[in-house]
């Protein structure tokens, strides 16, 4: 609290990243879904090739050299992609540019009961009121319950996270049409790692009011580079140029944009690092329930994965902390019986997999 | 105007930044206030060494590598400094963090009547009211005007953009003590080319309601690599962490901080090419004077400058480009007769110089 801080900034709940180690700690690191394999090669070029007097001047404000990158790989138009520094700041300016301010509306932003946690943070923050759809039993999401709802926006990350869930296209397409005059907001970070999933990128001929949010930090290795896109109508392209050039005209910088530029051409190399993460997530998964634990399926690169008791959640959390391995624990309702881990290396998740062995015949003994 | 924007974003006027010419194009381009030499050495070394893969991961949050950096130049604590992805960024979320919405208050903040044109950009896209406070006749800013008068705050570039002008530390102490409820920010983009000026960041200790912006986009020569920060008391830096953590976490990418460090701790470089730039400044000056110029003595590093009748700013403007020299003409009231000079090299201003000449003749004759 502060007298200084206006009345949103007192009252509201910041997103609380995962934990970042120290430089020179030597960690397995599953907790914040960063990619286990470095960038395409590529990128290295670009940045050996870099002349550093190019930063004394302004980057090109749309990041058009991403912009072509995304339109060749996606099969859309230049038009239809802006470019921000990271999704979350993709996101953020989405809730910024569509959804409506709750004292200019009676309508709310319909959001999935467990998702991204930074989407209730967001609506706080450019006061947007908030309506929370439960899942279902299993942790999926019904697009039936997005239907028929009166509301100012919705948002949906697909896969889901923490659940590692995808919905099917045919979900997408049955809420888009139900809500002609809202943006639907397809937020795709874990998509790459989706197997036979279809983006959503291509119904945006078909639908005005879709737009698709993508990450280059999980699928590309570029979580330290910030960079991330929409793809959508130009018309809800243009609103969020409108609200980047009310914020900041310059978001994403110049060396980001040309080695993100390489990474998304170089098709080959994300299909290797993405389809040898999807080969790992399979074995761990079945190492996993071979031991009792159980999951959902998951379309992430990351399982959302509940221990067999006595091993609880929180207990092998800490304890695999205390040997170095960190992976994610929500403290909250519905999901604190859950660990969030992070497919990694085959060596690292060897290793993963033998202190879960060791620590799951601890708690019987014990 | 869209159904699928929401009224603010339907409502506002987006900021507009200079031209930015294509790549290749063969150009004079001292219009947006970019430096005209390269960034420090230290900073290609940095590229050189870095280790593409360290992009695999996320950032440190805080940017404490650049937070280091700033406290051991300005004598201040790490504690005392945010950092954000360009100044822009840290000016948005000061507006976002301090200033209190319209509709919860009656107050307003404080701004010059001609100042950086987003300052009012940024109260429509955070909602919060405006008072504009007229310049004297001289264009200077009167400390006085900002005393005495009830408000939620106040924003001041000092020096002021674009005209030139920079206010001295005994009139900032008698806005902060004026105003002791409120925060005080002073936006020092241009403090690096005011000769004999204090930064007001050597009064943070004294006052808890003052925040210093700073970018290293004009004085480093990094307007590619966007990067800014603020100077507070650790309150201040606080609510600005709060705001970040609420929009977006990770501003600045992992190169941006390691380059920004070694352009900072380059104390050395940093003063030459200032000092180069100021003894050009002078020469630019006192040739335009000559030709019939009017003009405020500059405290940036740009020149803010009237053309002698019967040439016209807009003519002077028109013609540049013609020529293939770019400066920046404002179309609005009492502006439009001014035309703002960024100082480039010296062979670069020869040629500005010439072209002038030619112009001011031309526009005798004809």
């Amino acid at each position: 609290m502060s007298k200084f801080w206006n009345r949103m900034i007192n009252a509201i709940e910041p997103y609380t990243a995962g934990e970042q180690p120290k430089a020179g700690q030597r960690i397995i690191k599953i907790n914040t879904n960063e990619n286990p394999y470095p960038p395409s090669p590529k990128c290295a070029e670009v940045l050996r090739d870099f002349d550093i007097s190019d930063l004394r001047l302004y980057p090109n404000t749309d990041a058009s050299g991403v912009c072509d990158a995304v339109a060749r790989k996606d099969n859309v138009s230049p038009e239809n992609v802006f470019v921000g520094n990271g999704s979350d700041e993709v996101l953020a300016l989405c809730w910024q540019t569509f959804f409506e301010k709750e004292s200019n509306t009676d309508l709310k932003v319909l959001i999935p009961e467990i998702s991204y946690s930074f989407y209730p943070v967001y609506s706080s923050f450019y006061d947007v009121g908030t309506e929370i759809i439960p899942l279902k039993e299993d942790l999926s999401i019904d697009p039936g319950d997005f239907c028929g709802k009166p509301n100012c926006g919705i948002a949906i990350a697909n896969p889901n996270a923490p659940t590692s869930i995808a919905m099917s296209l045919y979900g997408i397409r049955k809420i888009l049409e139900s809500n002609p005059d809202s943006v639907v907001l397809i937020d795709e970070a874990y998509a790459a790692f989706a197997e036979g999933y279809t983006t959503a990128a291509t119904l945006i001929k078909e639908y005005k009011n879709l737009i698709v949010v993508r990450t280059l930090s999980k699928s590309y290795g570029l979580a330290g580079l910030r960079l991330g896109y929409a793809i959508g109508d130009p018309e809800l392209i243009e609103g969020l140029k409108r609200a980047r050039d009310s914020f900041n005209s310059y978001p994403a910088d110049r060396l980001a944009q040309s080695i993100g530029e390489a990474a998304i051409l170089d098709t080959e190399y994300y299909d290797k690092t993405r389809k040898a993460i999807i080969r790992t997530r399979t074995r761990v998964i079945n190492e996993l329930r071979k031991m009792g634990f159980t999951m959902p399926d998951s379309s992430a690169n990351f399982i959302f994965a509940k221990p067999a008791l006595p091993l609880t959640a929180e207990t092998l959390y800490k304890n695999l902390k205390a040997r170095g391995i960190l992976v994610r624990y929500f403290n909250k309702p519905k999901l604190c019986e859950y660990l969030r881990i992070t497919i990694g290396t085959d060596p690292e998740m060897d290793e993963f997999l033998k202190a879960v062995k060791e620590e799951a015949q601890n708690a019987k003994n014990s």
